[in-house]
C-alpha cells in the first residue's frame, strides 16, 4: 500500500549519499584523499552502467541496419586535433591572480563597479555561485562603508572576466587576496590533457587524450566505407572514454574530467533533407531515454539560437533534463554539414568522398551527430527513479521506504531470489535451483538474511524490479509457484518458472 | 565438402590483411600515417571484442555468487603509483645515442667483442631481430676484412646492453652511425604516460594514465567491503584501458600502447590454502579460454622460476598461447600475498583490513590475481579460427575457402539471413520477418545479394556459425522450415523457427 507521490525534487546530497552506500560510485583514490573531477562504479553502479550501454548499443547498433559499431583509440595523432580544431579553439578562458598563484575560469569570475552618484569608486568581485549579484552588492556596499564614502550607492551590474575592458583588468580586486593589481588578462587553456609517446618528451611527441570520440569516426570513415558494405545514408557508433582538464568540475558525475561518450555521426547525401533526418534522431533519442525509464516531465529540447552555432553548423537541439541543481544538457543532436570530413580531407590529403552513382559525381557526405554522455544518463536515472514513499504494513505501522524506481532494462539486478525462511531446506533448495537456472542470463541476487519485509527493502533501494519468494505454498502445493513481489506496485501475486522467465523475456532487452 | 586440416600456421600478414580487409583492425589514425602501437576496431572487430568482454564479465561477474565488478578511472591520484611501486620501479632501460639522438631498449640492443686470435681488435652492434647472433657475425666478418686483421675470428657471444661493462660502452658502436663513442649507459625510463590534472602545468599537477586496472580494485578495497556484502573469499572484477608507453611496440595488437585488460582480484584469508587457491583460477582461467573456442593444443602453462619472481610473490604461473610470432603470455595468474594492500594501507594511512569473526584478529588478506589482456585474447581468437580450407562442390570443382572457425558465444554474427533469391518477394518478406525477429536478441546478418555459395563464403570469412536459407520449401510445404547450413562441416539440414531459437539459447551466452 503505497501512497504514490509525484518526483520529488531530489537532493544532489541524497543521490550522492545512496551512491557511496549502496556502491554506485565512489570517490576516484578516496583514500589519498580523493581526485578532483574523477568517480570510479563500484559493485551495483558498474552493472548499471553496463546496462545502459549495452542497450545503447543494442539500439543504436544491433537492431538497427544502418548503424555499425567502431572503437578507436584515445590517443590519436595529434594531426586529428588540429585538422578537427581542437589544438586551437578547445580552450577556456583563463585567469591568473599573481599574488595567490590561483588560477579562475574567466566566464566564472564577476565583477562590477562600484557607482556613486554616477562616479566609479572602486570595483568588487565573486566567484559565481547561486547569489553572485546579492555577494558583489554586500562587498560594494562593505567597500563604500570602509571607505566612508558619501553618496548613493548604484545596484551592481555583474559582468564577467571575459567582459572586463582592458583599463578595467588592474583595478578589479583578486578573490583570493581582496586586493587589484594581480589579475591578469584572460588566456586561453586548452582543456585536452597532454601526454607524450614514445621514448622523447619534446613536442614531436606531443599526443592529447581525446576530448570527444567523436573525431575517431570521421578519421576511419574511409576504412569504415571501405570494408563495411555500407550505403547512404549510415552510422558510425562509438562508445568511449574521454577527457577534459575542467578547471572547475562540478556536480558530481555530470561534469567530470574522464567521462564516457555514446556517440554516433550518421553520414547523409549532401542533397538529402538534413532537417527532417535531424528531427527524426532527435525523436529516436528521446525516445530511447524514454525506453530506459526517464520521465518524460524531466525532458525539454532546446534550440541552440543560430547566431550562436559554428558557422558550419547548421542547427543543434540539446535535450534537456531537470537535474537537482537545474536543467542541463543530457544529449545533443547536431547538424554539422560536412565540416569535420572537409577538415580531415584537407589536413589529410586523402579525400573523403563517396560515389554517387546516380548523378556520377564524388561528394563529401554531411553528418547529424547524436552525442551523449553516459554518466550523464545515469545520473538522469537515479535522481529521476529515487523516491521515498510513506508505505503501511500490515500491521498498520507506517514507515519510510526509499525506492529506486529503476526500469527493468537497465537496473543492475533484475530479480531477488528469496527463500521465505532460511534454515528450511525444502525452501532453500527451490530458490537455489531457481537463482543458478536465472543466473545464466540474468543479473540476479540471492539473499536469506532476515525477515522478509527488510529483504525487500534493500531491493527496492537498489531498483530491483521484482523479488522471488519461495514459500510454503511451492513446496506443498502443486504448481510450483512462487510470489512475485513488483517493486513499484508492491503488489504480490503467484507466477510459474515458465512464467517468470517469459516476464524477464519481455522486459528486460 | 570440407577436407579438415590441421590448424596451419597462419602468417601475421594473413591476419593483419585480414583485418583490414573485413573491417576487425585498423592502423589508429591511418590517414595521418598512422599512429605506431595504437590501433582502432572496425564494425565487426568492435562485436568479437564486445563479445569476449561480455563473456568474461557474465562469467566471472554475473554467473559467480563471489566477484562483484569495478570501474575505476584510468587517471588516479599520482600517490597510488608510488604505493604501488610503478613510479619508482615500472621501467625499461633505454639507451640514448648522443649523436643521432635514436633510443635503443637496452635489451634489445645487441653487441658482441669481435675477437681475433684470442684479442679483442673491435665491437660489433645489432638490434634485436629473428637472425641477432647471425648479424652480429657478419658485422664482426665484416670488420675485420676492413680492418685487414689477420688471424683466426672467434664467434660472436651477443650480449644486450644491460650487460655491457662501463670499459665496453664507450666502444660499442650505435647502430644508427655505426660508430662508436656515442652511446650512453642505460638508465630507467618510465613506461607510465605522463601528464597533468588541473589548471597548473608543474610538479605538483602530475599525473598518471594507468599502467594496470588491478590497483583500482586495491584502493577501493575497503569501499567495496563496506558496501557490498561480500565475506571472504570473494574477487573484484574489472575490465578497462590501460596504457604503457612501449619503446619498440610490436607483433600487431600483441604488444600495443593503448590495450584493454580483463583483471580480477581474488581476497582470500590470511591462513587459506593460497596454493590450492592459486591452482584453481589457473584451471577456471584455461577452462574459460577452452570455452570461447581457442583449442587446446595452442596453450600450455609456465611457471616462474622461483628466483625471478619478486619478493612478496608467491608464485605467477601464465596461460601461454602459440602465437604465429612464437609463444608467448596470454594469461598471468600470480599469488601476490599481502603485499598490494599492505603497501596502500602504509601509504594512506588507512588501514585494509577485516575482522575476522573465528579469531577476532584483524587482518590483510591475501590475493590471487589473474590478468588478462582483451585484445590479446582477441589475436589468439584469430590466429587460431583462421583457416584456408580445399573444397569441392557439387559440380566437381576445387577451390580454396577461408573460414574463421569462432565459436558462436564471441562471433560478431551469429546468424546470417538468406533469401534464396531476391527478387521473389514472398521469400523475402519470410526472410525478413526472421531477422527482425532474431535481431531482437542477437547481432545478425541480413543479406540477398549474389548467388547463395558465394554468401556462405562471405559469411565463412567473418566467422558467422550459421546461415539461415529461407528457400522454396519454406514457402510452398507445410512446416515453415529453413535451411541451416553450419560453418565449419558445411552440412545442411531443415529447421523450425522454434528450433532456430533453441539453438541459439543454448549455444550463445
Amino acid at each position: 500500500m503505497s501512497e504514490s507521490t509525484a518526483p520529488a525534487a531530489v537532493s544532489m546530497e541524497t543521490i550522492v549519499a545512496l551512491c557511496k552506500r549502496r556502491g554506485f560510485i565512489f570517490q576516484s583514490s578516496e583514500i589519498y584523499g580523493g581526485l578532483n573531477g574523477f568517480f570510479d562504479y563500484g559493485p551495483l553502479g558498474v552493472e548499471l552502467k553496463k546496462n545502459i550501454r549495452d542497450c545503447w548499443w543494442n539500439d543504436m547498433v544491433r537492431r538497427r541496419d544502418d548503424v555499425v559499431g567502431l572503437e578507436s583509440s584515445i590517443i590519436m595523432h595529434p594531426k586529428v586535433w588540429e585538422a578537427s580544431g581542437h589544438v586551437a579553439g578547445f580552450t577556456d578562458p583563463l585567469v591568473d591572480c599573481k599574488a595567490s598563484k590561483q588560477r579562475y575560469r574567466a566566464d566564472q569570475l564577476f565583477f562590477s563597479p562600484i557607482v556613486v552618484d554616477g562616479q566609479t569608486v572602486g570595483y568588487v568581485s565573486a566567484l559565481e555561485s547561486e547569489n553572485t549579484a546579492g555577494e558583489l552588492q554586500t562587498a560594494a556596499e562593505a567597500f563604500k562603508r570602509k571607505k566612508a564614502i558619501q553618496g548613493t550607492l548604484a545596484p551592481v551590474a555583474a559582468k564577467d572576466m571575459t567582459e572586463a575592458r582592458e583599463d578595467e583588468i588592474a583595478l578589479i580586486p583578486s578573490p583570493a587576496t581582496g586586493e587589484p593589481g594581480s589579475l591578469t588578462a584572460p588566456r586561453s587553456f586548452n582543456m585536452m590533457f597532454q601526454t607524450n609517446v614514445g621514448a622523447m618528451t619534446d613536442a614531436s611527441s606531443v599526443a592529447y587524450l581525446r576530448p570527444e570520440t567523436a573525431q575517431g569516426m570521421f578519421v576511419d570513415f574511409k576504412n569504415v566505407v571501405d570494408t563495411g558494405r555500407v550505403k547512404l545514408p549510415f552510422g558510425i557508433a562509438q562508445i568511449g572514454k574521454s577527457f577534459r582538464n575542467e578547471i572547475t568540475p562540478r556536480n558530481f558525475i555530470f561534469r567530470s574530467r574522464e567521462f564516457e561518450q555514446m556517440e554516433m555521426e550518421y553520414f547523409i547525401h549532401e542533397d538529402a533533407d538534413w532537417a527532417k533526418c535531424h528531427q527524426e534522431w532527435i525523436e529516436w533519442c528521446k525516445n530511447w531515454l524514454l525506453s530506459i525509464g526517464l520521465p518524460e516531465s524531466h525532458l525539454s529540447l532546446y534550440a541552440h539560437p543560430k547566431e550562436k552555432l559554428a558557422f558550419y553548423s547548421r542547427g543543434t537541439v540539446d535535450i534537456m533534463f531537470s537535474y537537482p541543481f537545474g536543467v542541463q544538457e543530457l544529449w545533443g543532436i547536431a547538424a554539422r554539414g560536412n565540416y569535420d570530413l572537409t577538415q580531415h580531407a584537407n589536413a589529410s590529403g586523402k579525400p573523403q568522398e563517396i560515389f554517387d552513382e546516380a548523378t556520377k559525381k564524388k561528394f563529401v557526405p554531411h553528418v547529424i551527430e547524436p552525442a551523449v554522455g553516459t554518466d550523464r544518463i545515469f545520473l538522469a536515472v537515479l535522481c529521476s527513479a529515487y523516491a521515498e514513499e510513506q508505505v503501511t504494513d500490515d500491521k498498520g505501522n507506517t514507515e519510510t521506504r526509499t525506492v529506486l524506481r529503476l526500469s527493468p532494462r537497465i537496473a543492475p539486478v533484475k530479480v531477488a531470489v528469496l527463500p521465505l525462511l532460511k534454515n528450511k531446506e525444502q525452501l532453500t533448495a527451490r530458490a537455489h535451483a531457481l537463482y543458478k537456472k536465472l543466473q545464466r542470463k540474468y543479473a540476479v541476487f540471492y539473499d536469506e538474511a532476515g525477515a522478509i519485509g527488510r529483504r525487500y527493502r534493500r531491493q527496492d533501494e537498489i531498483g530491483t524490479p521484482w523479488c522471488v519468494t519461495i514459500d510454503f505454498e511451492t513446496i506443498e502445493k502443486p504448481g510450483d509457484t512462487f510470489t512475485l513481489r513488483e517493486r513499484d506496485s508492491m503488489t504480490q501475486k503467484r507466477i510459474t518458472e515458465a512464467e517468470l522467465f517469459a516476464l524477464l523475456e519481455e522486459q528486460v532487452y
